[in-house]
């Protein structure tokens, strides 16, 4: 198995409204192959799904369980810099997000914060002065 | 808020456990950047990350729930073919993954199985026709 990740594909309980969070509320562009039911973005280098929770998790043989907890995971989002962190944080709650924890210096030496998505889906936002971005923005992580 | 996803982390409950899966279960090379609470993956693009399940959540400040069930997302690693995919859920199997749904044709048009990581984090393994892979290995998704 190629170390590859494909796509991300997030549950969601009202696609219109999570299409509407990440198209009109963060601008995102969403690729013409999505439908009624499924939409996808390109996120430079992976690609980010939503699909309907209960089908997503239908579709993996496994109990929908409750929507709105922790998942056992979070996206992050790297910064260019610090007061980016801020803008996006801020951008994020205008667009409806909820903000679960506001940019901090953390104890690994960078600056983040988290928002959460119509469903609760956390998005951490950070400045992480090791890992830098390549012109793309792809992290260029130590190898 | 750039179109980016960065990092996508992983809770896990026995990191050296997920680790060893990932790295001698599936072949896969660690980051230098981790240490004993956490690890990195370059994923080509995009980064996988492995850390404590509670201190991740702990991190977006959120109650760690149950672990095990569905955390309302998936992970796809899109192959080259229909064999391809039955090679690989072999090898996830062989490693040690739970068989969530062995490879079978999908509506969609598809080929697609699903396999478990330790902490039952849900990987699809795919072949898409209408999605073709470039050379990199990155999924060419309709713009």
């Amino acid at each position: 198995m190629e170390q590859r990740l494909s796509i991300v594909a997030l549950g969601v309980v009202d696609l219109a409204a999570s299409r509407r969070f990440y198209e009109q509320g963060l601008g995102w562009t969403m690729s013409s192959a999505g439908n009624e039911s499924i939409v996808f973005m390109d996120m430079g280098g992976v690609v980010l799904g939503l699909y309907g929770r209960d089908a997503l998790a239908e579709d993996a043989k496994l109990p929908p369980g409750e929507p709105g907890g922790f998942g056992g995971f979070t996206l992050a989002h790297n910064a260019r810099s610090r007061e980016e962190v801020d803008e996006i944080l801020s951008e994020a709650a205008a667009a409806g997000a909820k903000i679960l924890k506001p940019a901090e210096d953390v104890f690994w030496g960078g600056y983040s914060g988290y928002f959460a998505d119509p469903d609760g889906h956390p998005w951490e936002v950070a400045w992480n002065p090791f890992f830098p971005l390549r012109e793309n923005g792809t992290l260029a992580l130590p190898a």
